[in-house]
């Protein structure tokens, strides 16, 4: 009908895709849902970071994302469920087994549903998608990928799997680089790249994330990033690095050891040079405002504004700072 | 050494070889293992009743021996283990999977040792050794089999696998008879049949247990039954069946279905008719002492006793009352 085909025609760009690795963007992603119309938040997640542990497939990222969105996350521990009991790890630790990998009793029911689904021959976005549902989550939450990519962590003591390195090393070894094992081979998540062909998309938001091992996977699967850069919509990145300091994570420790400054600078240098014309919008915290000239001879946007977000307000109010930007455009 | 030749030669007879299915043989294998020198009592379990379930591995017969043998039963309840939390399945329902098969949180530890040991290419006896070392165990405890072999259960209403069947179902469904998958490709457990071969064996127990889906899946593992009876030791079979009742499980409600009196006396009729010359002893409880005619017309000797265990004292009672006469043979 000449009717709805012309309002579908007027209407407008409303749907936001945010990339995210855990903690940091996990912030912003219930940042942008609690602002956002439900239905219109779209969260492109790393699985870079996931690994088989115990039989089970374990997806960290995602599941920051589920639990935060589904305000189950633990707020204070930085990870894993509030309320959380660990009968089944102590147990397990008493049998001699491997617990350097916290996993706690309800989180074990998230791992084994997916890792039974997967067994059944579902894929990663298929069980997110149940998990999403069955969690009473508004947003749509995508791995970056169906296929396995692994972070591989090159260190002066050797290469150690991700998790090895994040969790049982407690990012102790000095970084020397990363690699990302089977990414010439993932195919990028399909559903997002028919968001980004569509015309639906107001904006494009690379999360507070660690730029090597969170977004750098993600951007990294083939196509992905030339379909993000080929959107009209515009992509804005908010600096995971405050004032010579990462919020959460390793990120300013990783920088320090490859000897790149540890400045919001120094990451836009990152995507400038890896990702030509992606970036149009980099957004640094106030207490940086004094980079904001030496970053604008780059060739990006630089907006500055309040990006530490501690309470939920915090979250909104960056969210929404986000979407106003990209609005005005 | 002549010296050592001669003491070897004069070693007693002193393992004990008890077969097993869940809570009725555990209870005559707890009593056994409080009775015997450590390191004396070997059990072969059934592990017909062993399910993939979420991606694990579960194998309740032998898990019902474990946590019997190292005291963390939980008595009262007749499954699982003692303290146990649900914290892990109560959030699978909250996820929508399923909970109809009771997984503790501290049982999950259990199954997720041995499934991802499975994976990793051990035997179910390696991972069920390193269990009993774990637990501190010093009786030996050992799978029936290292390959799978599934209980079905023939219903009025079609087949259900085992746990369905008596978990699920709650043995609801009518049984018409059983079947036990894989059992015909299915290697005997290597280390009983090199401790039958060999001269220490005092005597073979078979523990009160379910004839249908406990026992019989044992002795119908190629090469079994007739290592047992070609064994030199007596053969002493504890009536499941006391007064007209199970203490424990469906026997006597399969009996009934099957067409058979439920009594002790069509127990051994039972083993008597497929497995000839294998029971050389019966022991029945003192209540059913006016039975003991009628059985002794079968070949096998039948002796009376208190079967019943409910205390520790009870069980033990029953051990020194089956080695007694073993003994005096």
């Amino acid at each position: 009908m000449a009717q709805s085909q012309s309002s579908a025609q007027r209407r407008p760009q409303t749907k936001v895709l945010a990339l995210s690795g855990g903690v940091g963007g996990a912030k912003l992603a219930l940042g942008l849902a609690r602002t956002l119309p439900a239905d219109d938040l779209h969260v492109l997640v790393n699985t870079a970071d996931d690994f088989q542990h115990l039989g089970l497939h374990i997806s960290p990222d995602i599941d920051t994302l589920l639990y935060t969105l589904s305000d189950q996350a633990n707020a204070m521990q930085g990870w894993g469920l509030a309320g959380e009991t660990f009968h089944a790890l102590d147990a397990l630790g008493r049998l001699g087994g491997d617990t350097w990998f916290r996993l706690g009793d309800k989180d074990l029911a998230t791992h084994l549903l997916r890792s039974s689904a997967l067994a059944q021959g579902l894929t990663l976005s298929e069980v997110t998608r149940t998990l999403v549902q069955r969690m009473g989550i508004q947003s749509h939450v995508h791995p970056m990928s169906d296929d396995a990519v692994r972070t591989i962590v090159h260190t002066g003591t050797g290469a150690l799997p991700f998790q090895h390195y994040f969790v049982r090393e407690q990012c102790g070894p000095a970084v020397a680089g990363f690699e990302f094992e089977g990414i010439k081979r993932a195919r990028p998540n399909a559903e997002v790249l028919g968001l980004l062909a569509a015309p639906g998309v107001a904006c494009i938001v690379i999360c507070p994330s660690n730029p090597y091992v969170s977004i750098d996977p993600i951007l990294q699967v083939p196509g992905l990033w030339h379909a993000l850069r080929d959107c009209a919509a515009p992509v804005l990145l908010v600096s995971p690095i405050v004032a010579g300091m990462a919020i959460k994570g390793p990120a300013a420790k990783m920088m320090a050891e490859l000897g790149v400054p540890v400045t919001a600078a120094a990451v836009a240098e990152h995507y400038c040079s890896r990702y030509p014309g992606l970036v149009d919008y980099f957004l640094i915290d106030e207490t940086d405002g004094k980079l904001a000239a030496d970053i604008a001879r780059l060739p990006l946007e630089v907006a500055v504004t309040s990006t530490v977000m501690k309470t939920l307000q915090d979250k909104q109010a960056l969210a929404q700072f986000v979407l106003k930007l990209a609005q005005e455009r």
